[in-house]
């Protein structure tokens, strides 16, 4: 009679975050692969390309032209999925037809002038810029009427539908807490409720304990994969100090995020040697103006790769009909990470 | 002042079944694409192909050798997510860290011998032969002491992380009801108790009285493309009579299925003129032995082309970390597919 075991047996995890569940199919990851295969060939890149709407200098679509931008460079998205000036209005047909408007703000969001760099090539100070501006960003849309959550995030790599290898990000702000975030909130609610603690505060002492799932730290962020990882190299980065928003980061904590989104990034490049593609983004506290002392902030990272750097995981199917699943687990996942080198694998090149 | 219209302006949607909302930015289709295109060559197919694992005769990667199967031929998994032997088990750190074995079961199920064929492409009897074919496994699957939900689904094309062209599909059976089609017992169970009808009864009058996001009908079935859609082409197709599971389908029921499975199949394809890729599956009651009075069974389509056969929708960013997000409505992406022709464009082209 074999014993249950996690490193070997089929099992679901449980997310404290959202209430949800993942599947894990450890014994999985031994499937040949006949599917399809990404094109990550990298093309070498200009500092600065004539072409690109990003670059300083260079003209938009929309006929705008960005300045001579010497670090960061934010401006409203061109092709906004929000607006600020939509009429308010809903719609209602027997409760099963429910429609409601919604206004917004869509921001683009450079993170460096030069053409060629990403996050993990970039110096520490310099991403340091790109913390500023989005606690800068966070607290001006936040402080609008018509603006209750602040969605900061970035699509890196063609992989992840990013349709300019520029180095950029986005803010998505909104009236309504969108989907995600809203589930986070519930549930680090009840959890302050009953335990006096952020969710996120007791969870960082069980994985720094363990060790087994943690990436790095460093002297006020923690980097680790999650017990309930969906994506396979899925990590997060979490400020030890019960922080609920970007805002509230004291300058030393602010630095230690720039350190810990470039170290992570480091990390990724050299797992496959290519740039690493993923989504990632900042859940925190919405900006409705209430105190939100449940919200510990922290910064997601879903990279779609699974087992080189050409084959993805797919969510499809069985994923997107019934259960997100993985097929290595995030203990598994985390010591690939951890034993990678500190040093970003084109640095060593030359 | 303008009017809010849901032709123009952003907007959320709810989505009764799952009680989560979608974001719908009409005006955002007009952005420039620079970004990722897919790869859609089509490759003129054998009709039985030496390589294939899932033809008839030939031998699989696991050693077992495929019978000479003349219509629809069902087995396990040699690479299973899911498996029947898992040693039951638990594991529990502060309610943070939680995790529990799942038993279950994989199955492929391949529609037809004929590798060249696809859904569409097929006989309405074949199809009815699958639909049979799925009953048989859910009632079966359903039997068994440690299955209490089947899912039975299909990903079509290479988009879909589907690795073999081979026309097939899968059915994952487990112990616990997964997080999609439990989301949605909870949503049909309250509607059930407030209103004593199912909640797609009530859903589909109103469709059918106005007609505006209706693809097509028969005698027994809908197909439509609902009000909340999330992928930009998604649709169901509902069955008119309230009914719990595929079982309880009466024989003419199962044909008008099958019609419509094919019915939606040649619209697809005839939108781009190719093989059009998606995820698709049904969600119905549970097999823990309940009744299950809420539960109204439908069939998802979730497609991923956006604007041509070769650029898709990308659900990364805001999409992954916030909320879905779409950038044609319901009803624009319902014309488009309703104009098409009943006969499949490769008949045409003969
Ligand atoms: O089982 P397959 O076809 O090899 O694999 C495909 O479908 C599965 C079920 O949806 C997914 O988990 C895989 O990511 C996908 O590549
Ligand atoms: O805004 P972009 O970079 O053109 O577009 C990308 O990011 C958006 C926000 O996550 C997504 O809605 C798009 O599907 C994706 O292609």
């Amino acid at each position: 009679n074999k014993e249950f075991s996690f490193e070997e047996h089929p099992h679901r995890r449980y997310n404290p975050l959202t209430g949800e569940w993942v599947m894990v199919s450890p014994h999985r990851s031994k499937r040949p692969w006949q599917g399809q295969v990404e094109d990550m060939e990298e093309e070498k890149r200009l500092k600065h390309d004539p072409d690109c709407y990003l670059c300083a200098g260079n003209t938009r679509v929309g006929g705008e032209k960005n300045p001579e931008y010497t670090d960061t460079y934010v401006f409203t998205n061109d092709f906004s999925a929000l607006l600020s000036d939509t009429p308010e209005g809903s719609f209602s047909k027997g409760g099963l037809l429910k429609a409601e408007s919604e206004r917004g703000m869509a921001r683009v969001v450079c993170f460096s002038p030069r053409h060629d760099l990403t996050i993990p090539e970039m110096e520490v100070a310099a991403i340091r810029k790109v913390v500023d501006l989005w606690a800068k960003e966070y607290e001006d849309l936040g402080k609008k009427e018509f603006i209750n959550y602040v969605q900061i995030f970035e699509n890196k790599g063609a992989t992840m539908g990013c349709s300019n290898p520029h180095p950029h990000g986005q803010i998505w702000a909104e009236e309504t807490v969108p989907v995600e975030p809203a589930k986070k909130q519930v549930q680090q609610l009840a959890y302050w409720k009953e335990n006096g603690t952020s969710l996120l505060t007791d969870y960082l002492k069980i994985e720094l304990e363990s060790g087994e799932r943690i990436l790095f730290e460093n002297e006020h962020f923690v980097g680790l994969v999650p017990f309930w990882a969906v994506w396979p190299f899925e990590a997060m980065i979490v400020p030890k100090r019960h922080v609920a928003r970007i805002t509230d980061l004291t300058d030393a904590e602010r630095d230690a995020f720039a350190d810990a989104y470039k170290q992570l990034g480091i990390m990724y490049d050299n797992l496959f040697e290519i740039s690493f593609p993923y989504s990632a983004g900042i859940h925190q506290a919405p900006t409705d103006g209430k105190a939100h002392e449940e919200w510990h902030m922290h910064m997601m990272f879903y990279p779609p790769l699974l087992r080189s750097a050409t084959v993805k995981k797919f969510m499809v199917g069985y994923e997107m009909l019934a259960n997100p699943q993985r097929d290595i687990t995030a203990e598994q996942a985390a010591a690939r990470l951890r034993v990678l080198s500190k040093e970003h694998y084109k640095s060593k090149r030359n």
